[in-house]
């Protein structure tokens, strides 16, 4: 018999409020926050940001932006939160506007899991959305470690748009990982329930009449849209930067 | 105009590590653990226990049973623990056998649950399975209060079976109650995508595979099966009784 190569393990954690239910140690962790931080976050390298540092209070946020030199960005209840300059959405970095600039941002969901990952000891982080679907892909088949994909949620509850792109990733990298994990039965099965109508499919979520009041409908569509910002975000030394 | 009466509302907790997230109080909540806690509950109510006390751990399912004269029951690992008398199957619990007596009965993921809510101030806690599913869906129909649908899960995480159910009772009652909740639109969808073809479905799941290694898939299929023992069990008094 020829000797079976052992496949790593893969789960999926529906809430930052599950993180430390699972073997965090030694895992890449995909930190998944489709409305929008993490699309925002793919746009903005993508279109030559030099680096952005992910904070959890707009106090950080501006004192961090004093450091750098860089661009601070964080909303709240839709609007620009006060001090800060810029908001959330990914149509507000253009390449004209953030090439070679450095992003310092406060989100509230997906800030938190992505530090709580850092906290547990991850092998590496990096951050996944629709826009660079295939690039988390790529990199999660190279590495042959043991993979958990993160979903920010809504402070702590499970929401369906970040469980759709997890979904989304399973289905293209299943074959090559051990799988025995219930929430990413569910994710896939959802997201190929609802792969081909996407764009109607997430006008019933809960996170999308909360962003449609704000008039953020067409960020949201963006934000479903597959591989539009290919880059790959992965925190080195306190930032995300593009690994080219 | 007339006047439109407001519906309560309906929220699905995914697993016991989620509670906390939600108004428990003056909800009520419905505790799901279908491998097999809430199942067997639901079959030795319906064959004439005269109550059911439902213990977190082995030294008190011991110590209820000498007080009440009850019947103790409990597993870990797939055998009858140390000490006790009966497992958690619903086959061990016929009329010939339980009718008129006390159960007193030690699971890990639903008693956990139940006592969880019951500590937040539940305004009612009752046990849902699908060998009751239809008197479950009876019961909040009839009540004009907010519900709660708490999924057991497995150590915290989520697991799709008690999932399941809930999605079978939104099924039901969800033209009844106002729904802004991802995790309910989802166990909607999951339930539907899988209704005609449980008997198959339930043998890909983890649970499946950690229980049929004891042999137990003759006690699962029975645990998916509709109204098979439609009792309605709710805790009053420190036991769950069925209420008639």
């Amino acid at each position: 018999m020829s000797e079976q190569k052992k496949k790593p393990s893969l789960h999926t954690v529906l809430t930052p409020s599950l993180l430390d239910l699972y073997e965090v140690h030694d895992s890449i962790v995909v930190i998944i926050d489709v409305f929008r931080a993490t699309s925002t976050m793919a746009t903005a390298l993508y279109n030559g940001a030099s680096k952005i540092i992910p904070v959890d209070s707009a106090e950080l946020c501006i004192e961090m932006g004093k450091q750098t030199g860089g661009i601070t960005a964080g909303e709240r209840d839709g609007k620009i939160i006060p001090g800060l300059s810029y908001g959330n959405s990914p149509s507000e970095y253009p390449r004209s506007f953030i090439e070679n600039k450095t992003l310092v941002i406060t989100t509230t969901n997906g800030t938190k899991l992505l530090h709580m990952a850092l906290k547990q000891g991850a092998k590496e982080v990096i951050t996944g959305s629709f826009p660079n679907l295939s690039r988390v892909v790529s990199f999660l088949k190279e590495q042959n470690a043991n993979v958990i994909l993160g979903c920010s949620g809504w402070k702590n509850r499970f929401n369906i748009e970040d469980t759709l792109f997890a979904g989304a990733v399973i289905e293209e990298i299943k074959d090559q990982f051990t799988i025995h994990c219930d929430s990413s039965f569910m994710a896939n099965q959802l997201y190929n329930m609802h792969k081909a109508d996407m764009p109607n499919y997430i006008q019933t979520l809960t996170h999308w009449h909360r962003l449609a009041a704000y008039g953020l409908e067409d960020d949201m569509q963006y934000c479903v849209s597959k591989d539009v910002a290919p880059s790959l975000p992965i925190f080195k030394n306190g930032a995300l930067i593009d690994l080219k």
